[in-house]
């Protein structure tokens, strides 16, 4: 899984549709990938872009680990060869690096495992997780402050740490686990985990798109 | 449904933790919505934050319904009461107006629908949805010059034709035809319907995190 997911390991080809032209976030920057390692006798449904169940998981989740893993297959190609001076990059005085957006990325699926896998409110995290994680789940002031000068590596280490033990967790769990709702979330409506670890999913594609936005504007 | 997703048959109810600072594309953001005409005896997998198996479809499309349902709630309250002025704003020579990007989102759920509800190949469009569609489609420069001077309203309509056509095949679509493999999409990778949608849902959020970072900058 990780080997999939390790933008060294692989190469992209990228086509372009002659009716499309390039646009931040366009159809034509999405995952077409060719993994190193991979066996030519793969099958269909092990694909990044087959998304549904998927061995090792009940269905409903299969398929939510099959959008985790494109997603971030995704996530990963916009910032692969990054520069430490890419990563620390500030567009202007509100914006956040690529860099602590990638942390913060990190962070929000570690705070939403602890709260669904573990049942703790949102909040109440263990000192480890809160000095690890907290800085980058806020970003704003203190992430400019504290979050530079670490290289790539530094960040795909926790996006990978954080990802694995998710991937462990969801195996042992089941669709109706999935489809729970939480009576104590913060949302006005009635939210269930599977609405959650959606969030977690999409949450990635909303900072990808500004991650895009400013990986274009940086100034060399 | 359509009511449901009109940002001005809503209030929104934003609940911050303590424990967060606002980031864009923070949790903090998302959904909590109060639907005016919402009945209290509403059943839970009716909530905008069930995601999962919902009554009318198969349950792998179900649940793409409520995540398509999730997502566009969630960028429709990004661009709730925007003037002209706002949905025309460009952030720099590169940038794609938040009116052009909303369009843009409606082409691509449109295109999606033709290529993977009537079969047709990518780019093969009639006249009418080409004429409609293509321009938002490309964005950058032929957009920056055509899309402008629209209303809110304009965009919406757009939108929710199309989302109204979505739902309304989906309907008529099993989950045996979302887990189906395109042998002919240009993704290197074998690509079945349910990633093609399921794209067309993230690439929602890719813009949303654009949509939020250029709203914050709008210079009134």
């Amino acid at each position: 899984m990780q080997k999939k997911i390790n933008p060294s390991s692989r190469r992209k080809f990228i086509k372009k549709s002659a009716t499309l032209t390039l646009a931040t976030g366009s159809i034509l920057t999405l995952p077409q990938t060719n993994f190193a390692n991979q066996s030519p006798s793969i099958s269909q449904n092990n694909s990044i872009n087959y998304i549904g169940p998927k061995d090792g998981y009940t269905p409903q989740i299969g398929t939510l680990v099959s959008m985790m893993n494109w997603m971030r297959d995704t996530v990963l190609s916009s910032v692969q060869g990054m520069s430490i001076k890419d990563l620390d990059y500030l567009h202007d005085k509100n914006s956040n690096s690529i860099g602590a957006m990638l942390w913060h990325l990190a962070a929000t699926e570690r705070f939403y495992q602890i709260n669904t896998l573990e049942g703790k409110k949102w909040g109440d995290w263990e000192k480890k997780d809160d000095k690890e994680f907290s800085t980058a789940m806020g970003l704003g002031n203190k992430g400019r402050k504290k979050i530079k000068g670490n290289n790539l590596d530094f960040y795909l280490e926790k996006l990978n740490r954080v990802r694995e033990h998710s991937l462990k967790e969801l195996a042992n769990q089941d669709d109706e686990w999935l489809l729970k709702i939480d009576p104590n979330w913060m949302w006005r409506e009635p939210t269930n985990n599977y609405c959650k670890w959606f969030h977690v999913v999409e949450h990635e594609s909303n900072h990808n798109g500004q991650i895009k936005f400013i990986k274009s504007r940086i100034v060399s």
